[in-house]
């Protein structure tokens, strides 16, 4: 039983002092998570034996237990190897091939100090205590079988109250059993394009431009996309029909990143061409709740329930950190929407049910009606402000969302722009970047969600700076912009 | 301007009275949701003319102003035009098309009074004040950024908590880069899939019996899956050789259903065989936290981190409800982790925060402390109330985990009796419910987490009952069995 390394300082090579895991760890644990740390890092090598359990307890100071513990444990896991008759040996060694590169460096960025880029709602303003109350509310009040496996379709209390809702403020076609919760619209959008896809739909129309991830929601389950322009009525159905798809997704109430309604004409003519193809529309219904010149116009799902799929999220209205939104579905596609996403999940139950209490108890109504006045305000101030300051541009879109276009003059560098503005902490999305390919016609996508009051003005004046600086010299496409959202 | 349908009573017509939507919706909204409701029942048809709006308020007792909003309202839906000179018409018509199917009958089905299917923790034991009060700490406490768009990768903080939680506690070699948050591991089996799949790997296998879910995640996913059987020492790794996979999914700790853990000498054979052909291992750590007889073996994932993805969730020790598991990737593949699940979300992000706060207190250990002394002690009284009650049968599997395996006599009518029980309120799993075909050996898989122990003399005695019980007359496959879980 001669031990082949007695020249080792064991005490020093098993680093077993206090750890960063401080109490949490007994003695044995430490000893083995130390052994093991040695093996791993080739100081033990394969082959090696470990002193008997009485001499390195004796140099450790600890008892022979907790030696022969964590030799125990390190056997188990096959770090180590014993025989009868002969040394604890070590049984493993790393693998040869090159150290595995250490994470990358995160370049620094310049910090954000004004946020125009669109897709966020005022984070400043999200209900944390009401958020708070009702998630404390249900948990408490959730009968144990609410905390069991989750229904995939998500919990009946949220779908009940998510078709009440949509029945009322959107004129959905809505219940129970036609509502599903999912995690937002993106997440929406997948599961509806999988059971497309498995009913043998293989080519999906979407407006042009817009929202690239809602684009590479619907790739990824394999369907082809085509993009169809929009004008000031929305969608150009007349240019829908030309191609392949049967399906369509489209932003009637307020499409991004236009911000154009759909017309009453082309809801009726969209329609007519789901029926006439036997298809169907997906409406994304993102952020219908911010209207301000008028009522929101009613979803389209409400005319055509059985040809129109619904979605919707609280991302626009309360945070898109909260991860909930819903998806009416046609009752015939109930079984494909199941069996196309076998094991799709619903978001946590505890966070369903507390919104299920947001809005019952009347908070998600209070939260919507002051936001709504928030933002006509602050979208007036954005407009008046931009005239005042870039009187170049003009501010397009309908007085609806969480964002304007600011159409510029077609010799503007909008891509340097938005460069120079970060450099500045300015955050701004190019209009470019909703679509496929760039196009003639420049313009600034400018989201004032999640922009305070008292800041607009240092921020058009940023924005003002860098559209008359030159041209930055960096190769097009490297702009910071802001990110493509939920 | 003449009325078409004068001899209509409006007011009837129009149910305009206080809805179930209550005092939320104003008189116009209201009226506008009778229209709608009107036009698409069929009861008012394409073209019929609406009264004028004075005649409509006349006869409603309203304003005017409350008729020409919500005519205005329908114009911009398209179920109404108006042109000048001529009366305001109904412009849509519902779908000729049968009447959609209403939502299906539901069978009522037994109330569960006993459940011994297996994967459910405590149900009961749910620390909900602790929870609530780390969801309350967070939702105070988070700055405006954490509730923009979340980080897909999961929020840092809970990535770094969780790397270290893995580190002390499953002896992991895991850091806030090679950690990322999903909803559990089913979740997390899709992502890893996806990533392979987009590397040209196009088999997998994976243990048998095993969890469907998990199978049917990978299928999901475009792979291969090769069954590999399971012995008394864990996978049979000369088996898995002989399949065209290089990737094996493999419950180390604690094999699901059969209990048993991957012996030393496996581990070290099934490691280099991922050496040998290059290929990857994942680890279903999914239970092993609760082993009663000693210390829970350590990951594999930290013998051979660039070779093994590790898989765990709260869903075993917490709750499914919540949603909550974690991914740790080799750092070689994160790129293609992210690539290959382009919209992929982590949960939501003030869970994450909730979380992190709850194993940094202290919390999650003094939970998992309570509870594996709470299931030792239940899973000894399963087992004894087992022998003696069902002397036929035999208990199988380590002290550990959420489980037992019961065999009994190869005559034994599983499927039978697991039908018998469902009828008395006891819910039982049959084992080749977790089998791709049927096999000669009979089994139930009792879970023993979410039953009180004061239920296990009751729940057993049933058991005895059901065995002894006749076959019922039913077709093999309609058993109400356990459902198959995170």
């Amino acid at each position: 039983m001669a031990v082949s390394q007695t020249n080792l300082a064991w005490a020093t090579l098993l680093d077993i002092g206090p750890s960063e895991h401080g109490g949490a760890l007994r003695l044995h644990d430490r000893l083995a998570l130390a052994l093991r740390t040695t093996i791993r890092d080739g100081r033990l090598t394969e082959g090696a034996a470990v002193p008997p359990s009485r001499a390195l307890a004796e140099e450790l100071g600890c008892s022979r237990w907790v030696v022969t513990e964590a030799y125990g444990q390190l056997i188990a896991e096959g770090f180590l190897s014993a025989r009868v008759g002969s040394a604890t040996r070590v049984s493993w060694s790393p693998d040869a091939s090159p150290t595995r590169p250490r994470a990358r460096h995160v370049p620094a960025q310049t910090a954000i100090r004004y946020d125009l880029a669109p897709g966020l709602p005022d984070l400043r303003a999200f209900p944390r205590r009401r958020w708070a109350e009702a998630v404390r509310a249900v948990t408490g009040s959730a009968v144990h079988y609410d905390l069991g496996l989750p229904d995939p379709a998500g919990h009946a209390e949220l779908r009940t109250t998510v078709a009440q809702y949509l029945r009322r403020s959107r004129g959905a076609d809505a219940d129970t059993t036609s509502v599903s919760v999912c995690a937002g619209v993106t997440d929406g959008l997948v599961r509806t394009c999988r059971a497309l896809h498995a009913r043998g739909i293989t080519d999906l129309a979407m407006e042009h431009p817009g929202w690239r991830r809602l684009r590479d929601a619907a790739t990824s389950t394999g369907l082809r996309v085509h993009p169809v322009p929009v004008d000031d009525d929305g969608l150009r159905v007349e240019d829908l029909v030309r191609t392949p798809a049967r399906v369509v997704v489209v932003g009637a109430a307020h499409q991004f990143p236009t911000g154009t309604v759909l017309s009453p004409r082309r809801r009726a003519r969209l329609v007519r061409w789901a029926r006439e193809t036997d298809g169907f529309v997906i409406e994304d219904d993102y952020d219908a709740e911010f209207r301000y010149d008028r009522h929101p116009v009613a979803v389209i799902q409400g005319m055509e329930p059985s040809r129109v799929f619904l979605l919707g999220s609280v991302s626009k209205t309360l945070s898109p950190a909260l991860g909930l939104g819903w998806l009416v579905a046609p009752t015939a596609m109930a079984q494909a929407l199941r069996s196309a996403n076998p094991v799709a999940a619903a978001p946590p139950v505890l966070d369903q049910l507390a919104l299920a209490t947001f809005i019952e108890r009347g908070w998600y109504d209070a939260h919507l009606r002051a936001a709504r006045r928030r933002f006509r305000s602050r979208r007036d101030l954005l407009i008046r402000t931009l005239a005042a300051q870039i009187p170049q541009g003009r501010v397009a879109g309908t007085a609806a969302g969480l964002h304007v276009l600011l159409h510029l003059p077609d010799d503007t560098d909008t891509r340097g722009s938005v460069r120079a503005a970060a450099a500045t902490g300015l955050r701004l999305t190019d209009l470019d970047d909703y679509r496929m390919h760039r196009s003639a016609e420049r313009a600034l996508v400018l989201g004032y969600g999640n922009i305070s009051d008292t800041d607009i003005a240092s921020a058009v004046a940023l924005l003002r700076e860098a559209l008359s600086s030159p041209s930055t010299s960096g190769p097009p496409g490297t702009a910071q912009s802001g990110d493509d959202g939920l």
